[in-house]
């Protein structure tokens, strides 16, 4: 048993569920496994559905602008207005491979942390009612204390 | 000696260089390096011709969309309709940069393990006739056991 | 204390920003933090005024369509004609969170490491001049002889 932290930058479909498929393969291996979400990485954890909040304008246009959770993201290639992610999904399904929602119940059911950069959502302007539950908040000081004890840390 | 290993995610011809380009050097100073290709990073270790294979429309056309090895990957930056991608190759052959063709194979004989994930071939339907002679086939558990021996583990 | 490395290759705005905040984060806490620049992410380093030197014709062209220094780098995702990428500087400036500038000030100030990947120069045909004052030059062995000491290597 060992310890893995992954930094999860990105929001792309396609690179959200390959740091799921690592994260819930170290986890069911036994290893402790935390990801530390940051940047458009945050969109992972956004709710699907819209949640009211005080927001300046220009974080309200943020919050329009990026995608609101797991069924919204985009694949990093070939999204050709959408088609190219539909696809993926279509494929996924067909191919009985979990879904990124599935792969992130099955994570957190698995107990691998998720952590939300408090300095990123301040930015971004998202608050905590926005992000799904069973999830922390924390810094930079906090992530480099994980990957301290980390014998793999990503950065995604 | 040490043991290096790489997630190679991308399918970027910049990427894929430096990956590549690490890996020499690791295992030119003696390093055991394996390298783990997954989603577009597959594209890599595609052969340059098109492989006669059963396939669904579905992934036919993921096939025909993707690249069929290093020579027709693209830059991530500045591809502008190939042109960057073009002086980007000229430049290294002016300069005589190793290609990323002739990285590969250097690599490969100097015993770098390129392994190339069968969950992502599954899902964008590359089948092994498809890719490159002298690789493995593994899934994410794989991956992690080189891991926990990497003092240095990269995702590309 | 331990060491941190980070091969810093992107040249967007946000992934520079992640990379040195937690340059600065580890820095702060003691860690000794090498940041080895390759590809587009030697465009971080490049003084914001044009500097004279001598270059081929290609050479020219790469250095004029690439951004000078952090001032000019955009979003990796939303820069929308620079739109974000303003939007993004403008909530930053108003946060009191650091500018990229200022984290690379505070990096170089607290004894970070700043490595040109001189490989990554000749092919893009930047030259010493052209970056800023405090950097160190060097190749993938020096990357690799420094992350083999790591407790933590990015690749960004």
């Amino acid at each position: 048993m060992s310890k893995k932290t992954m930094i999860v930058f990105s929001g792309d479909l396609d690179k959200a569920m390959a740091a799921f498929i690592i994260a819930n393969g170290a986890a069911s291996m036994g290893d402790d496994v935390t990801m530390f979400f940051t940047f458009w990485g945050l969109n992972i954890l956004r709710k699907a559905q819209k949640v009211r909040v005080q927001k300046s304008m220009i974080e309200k246009m943020f919050g329009w602008m990026m995608p609101r959770g797991p069924e919204k993201l985009k694949l990093s290639k070939m999204n050709m207005g959408g088609i190219g992610s539909y696809m993926m999904r279509s494929i996924m399904k067909q191919k009985n491979v979990y879904s990124l929602n599935e792969l992130m119940e099955s994570a957190q059911a698995m107990g691998v942390k998720l952590i939300a950069c408090t300095m990123s959502m301040d930015i971004m302007g998202i608050k905590k009612e926005e992000l799904i539950d069973g999830i922390d908040y924390a810094g930079v000081a906090t992530y480099l204390a994980h990957a301290d004890e980390g014998n793999v840390n990503l950065f995604i």
